[in-house]
């Protein structure tokens, strides 16, 4: 693609096209891997999105790779990879880039010391992933039901060795957490603050929308007036481990999403080909309202319209 | 006080002074009312800071009207007014302007509809200073054991006539709390987005700084991404009511606080003197840091030195 028109697309000069059956042959001929957003793409909550498993199969017979590109803190990769079967999809482990995974991993290639702990404002996921990457880590699941009374002389100490707080969604937030994670941003020297993603809002079930790690993330801004590290999308931190997996150009892989400030935006910033997809979270109209300055190369209503040509 | 030199002040560009015998005599004789903040003024938590009461007396001694001027929002005027009295320091119910107040009167004076209701994240001061206003509120302290679980097919019913969420600070803030809030704001239409402050940290302990209400209240940015009107400092909404009250011009007032961002702010904002005490969360190094830009007036130890002349 042009870099010139790449530019001004991602800065929403350029108006995204719907797929058609021509432009989607030249898409389909001209990129070697598809990197898919979860959330809103191939499922929402617990139900598949129609068509997902035959596009997924088409695909791969094709040759193409897939990849899953998940901001969706909440599972380990191998957590996702069981969701994926269970719902009749062969999906293996190290298809997956989930953001859990991105955290542990940014703090393997930082060097992160082992002796060190991360306390974790967020599901077992997270949790999970640290500890295969051979990290300490503390909260997490294991706070969700501790609770704090303000009366005098009360207070929560916390531990000096923490060197990391990851924060992504969790559903078991509460006052206890929050004042930890502080503490230890606060207090503890060079402690890092690493955000899994910002997402406001995702289909957490698929009856409704629900506040993302977005809503998490803020509420640590805002005690510790400090800006985390994000380490899922919009961030290409992860875009590292897939170059070095696939050894394909990013120029040659496109990002599927139904989110532009994060997947599309990601895929932008990556230099992949992007396409949106109007069966999650962002309407028609919002792609097209002007207040909007992120577009996609390509739209379309959900990803079987790829095969469908 | 010179109208540039204040404004150089509020710039940063002039450097406050320690108070003195001689500047202290002026101030005091300039000004009718001193304006107090309470937390890391007069109270750490539940224990009176050294000097208080002998201060506050003398004040009135000579006087001088004294107002307390807080951003927690967790109790109403009344509870404040029992919180005084029971520390020994006799202050009416009247003499009390807290952001649970400043709330309920944000809304009586934006005429919002009776028939309509809201939604509080936050704790007892805000639902009671609602209800002696004659508005309908839901949430709060009732909220705080409500979970959930995101399970398939689960939502949360939020109340369409909800008009209004105002969030606070909040103990027991929850995950059920934050997307009841988030839903009444992204569905209901007009619905107002009411912040009683967004302090950062604050002594809800005696032993430590705990997350404030700019935590909570930045969680339900990140989930709505919208931005909410803020009633307490450094918003000056409350002044129109202190002037009302005393009719005495703001120039002769002096705002004594602990905070830069939201008591010094407030004073500067609304044209009134400044005095910063050391005594809470802000320390000396903090104060001549190159990156802080808010510049009181003066500044000095703790609020006994104001009679120590």
């Amino acid at each position: 693609m042009d870099g010139e028109i790449s530019k001004q697309r991602s800065e929403g000069k350029i108006s995204s096209q719907p797929l058609n059956p021509q432009n989607t042959r030249n898409l389909i001929d001209s990129v070697d891997a598809f990197l898919f957003d979860c959330d809103g793409v191939i499922w929402k909550g617990d139900s598949l999105i129609d068509g997902v498993p035959e596009t997924l199969e088409k695909l791969r017979s094709m040759g193409k790779k897939l990849v899953f590109v998940t901001n969706n803190s909440r599972k380990s990769r191998k957590q996702y990879a069981k969701k994926f079967n269970s719902l009749g999809i062969s999906v293996s482990e190290d298809e997956i880039f989930s953001s859990s995974y991105a955290a542990a991993m940014y703090l393997k290639v930082n060097d992160f010391p082992k002796e060190k702990k991360v306390y974790v404002i967020g599901e077992e996921g997270i949790s999970e992933e640290l500890a295969l990457a051979g990290f300490t880590s503390l909260g997490g699941t294991e706070d969700g039901k501790k609770t704090i009374d303000l009366r005098p002389n009360f207070l929560v100490e916390h531990d000096k060795s923490v060197g990391a707080v990851v924060v992504g969604l969790d559903q078991y937030i509460n006052y206890y957490k929050l004042q930890y994670g502080t503490l230890c941003i606060r207090e503890n020297p060079g402690c890092l603050f690493i955000a899994t993603n910002r997402d406001a809002v995702g289909h957490m079930t698929n009856l409704q929308e629900w506040p993302g790690a977005g809503c998490m993330v803020a509420a640590i801004c805002g005690s510790t007036q400090k800006e985390p590290i994000v380490v899922g999308k919009p961030s290409t931190f992860l875009m590292e481990f897939l170059l070095q997996k696939f050894n394909i150009p990013t120029s040659r892989m496109c990002m599927v999403g139904d989110r532009l400030d994060t997947d599309i935006l990601f895929g932008q910033n990556a230099g992949c080909r992007t396409l949106l997809v109007l069966s999650g979270v962002t309407s028609f109209s919002s792609l097209r309202d002007p207040s909007n300055n992120i577009q996609p190369e390509y739209y379309t209503s959900t990803v079987s319209d790829i095969i469908r040509t």
